[in-house]
């Protein structure tokens, strides 16, 4: 009898981020593998029949490695029970999930991948950042900090960010760490003004979320904040800050009407009403 | 009295996939103003008594302008009404919330965003893409393939994809269109090569869900599907085909144990059962 494994996102840290679908996965769970990320009112929803398996990286230092992780994995569906394999954010960006799929095919188990709300909106949300915007950003990157030991060649270890940032995307930069003053030494490198927004936003999400405005020049001075951490780079971060002057050529084209009250007239023909809807 | 404006991510199609946060603010909404693309299931979850307006851009032909949602936004809220923006997918990402959040601060009105899962997300879990892998991809960027009309350069209204192209990245393209030719066209003088794979995910996390697996070179024979539909390109598109062989050099290092059942005296020091959680 084989179990099954559900790659499961955890959201951003708020226990109400929490999908249903991960709710309802994670009260009948018989084997929970987690990150260090994961917030214990999220832990507190697994039945306590199920086994819990703490397989965090905490700092970047490791209790267990990946392959012990994907064998664990594939020995307890094994077994026949039903694994949460639970992940901080969403499964598939940063979370190793590639190694993890290929373990579980290999060993012919069953998985399903239920997607989370990734860090980088969760930061957003919190810090009223839109992360694209008609005017400022058409693009959106999300990168790590992190320079893999990667033997492809610098275009695929993340570590030249030239033509990204060329891009004129907004950037997010996962899992920073402390050392600002490199990551403002890459972003200068690959050519940003020194004057570009950035923020930093620390356990973003939950009650005791922090958010840090600064530009790439004075990216050195950000204090320290509790991790984890969240970086985003670009013009919309200014938009996001309701103490800063937008700037002209970023605003919206504005009507006339704007900001002001409209007839409700004028809504007639897309307002509906319940009775207007049919399958309700 | 004034009201409140929250601007909710109701996830990308499948009502599983909204957070447990929307659910609850959906359930307490006086009125809600809702795009085309959220699902009739997730629309019944709103109060009977409340006021909904579709002010969706079905295809691009808009039934109402964003300045004219800006000020219905406001005018709702302005009457003491608890208001409900809710988006497909995360409402920051390509949603036009910087424009929306201009006219609400403008207008003194509060507000609060509460982010969701975003289309890309779904769509790679459903055909289990992993978004980034640790040999294959250390960034991911969302782009559309619609050309804004802005007037600050090629570099910001998205028509120029190299230096996105050029750094590695895995990219996602939000709301292609059926012009596959001319996609496909941009992507090949960004530079990528012909044999780059791609797939075409319709009504992610849908029931009706389709994926279409191609390359640069095939994009243009690309079946009609229904919309939304959502294009993910790069090599670790073919990670999420089971039939495709892995090339050798996206494999993990796999340790001799990798895939066989470990003695669980190995993991004695990161399993703990639920009496040793404390706080659960």
């Amino acid at each position: 009898m084989k179990g099954k494994v559900y790659l499961v996102g955890a959201g951003p840290g708020d226990p109400e981020l929490l999908t249903l679908k991960a709710l309802r996965l994670l009260r009948t769970a018989e084997a929970v593998l987690h990150d260090d990320l994961v917030a214990r009112e999220i832990l507190a929803l697994i039945p306590p029949s199920a086994q819990i398996y703490n397989v965090g990286k905490r700092c970047g230092k490791k209790k267990i490695s990946q392959a012990e992780i994907n064998s664990l994995m594939v020995a307890l569906a094994g077994f026949g029970l039903r694994v949460i394999r639970l992940k901080g954010g969403d499964p598939l960006i940063f979370g190793r999930a590639g190694e993890e799929i290929e373990a579980l095919r290999a060993n012919a188990i069953p998985f399903e991948i239920v997607p989370g709300v990734t860090s980088a909106l969760g930061a957003a949300a919190a810090a009223e950042i839109p992360l694209t915007h008609r005017r400022a950003s058409s693009a959106l990157v999300f990168v790590t900090a992190h320079k893999a030991s990667g033997k492809r060649g610098s275009e695929k270890d993340g570590s030249d960010w030239s033509n990204l940032v060329l891009s004129g995307a907004t950037l997010v930069i996962y899992m920073p760490g402390q050392d600002y003053a490199e990551i403002a030494r890459r972003l200068t490198a690959a050519g940003l003004p020194g004057d570009t927004p950035c923020a930093v936003i620390s356990r973003a999400s939950a009650k005791s979320q922090q958010t840090h405005r600064t530009t790439v020049r004075s990216l050195v001075s950000t204090p320290q904040l509790a991790a984890p951490t969240l970086l985003v780079v670009g013009e919309v971060v200014a938009l996001g800050d309701p103490a800063t002057q937008v700037a002209e050529h970023l605003l919206p084209q504005l009507s006339l009407r704007d900001g002001s009250l409209l007839p409700s007239a004028l809504f007639q023909d897309v307002a509906f009403t319940n009775a207007d809807t049919g399958s309700r």
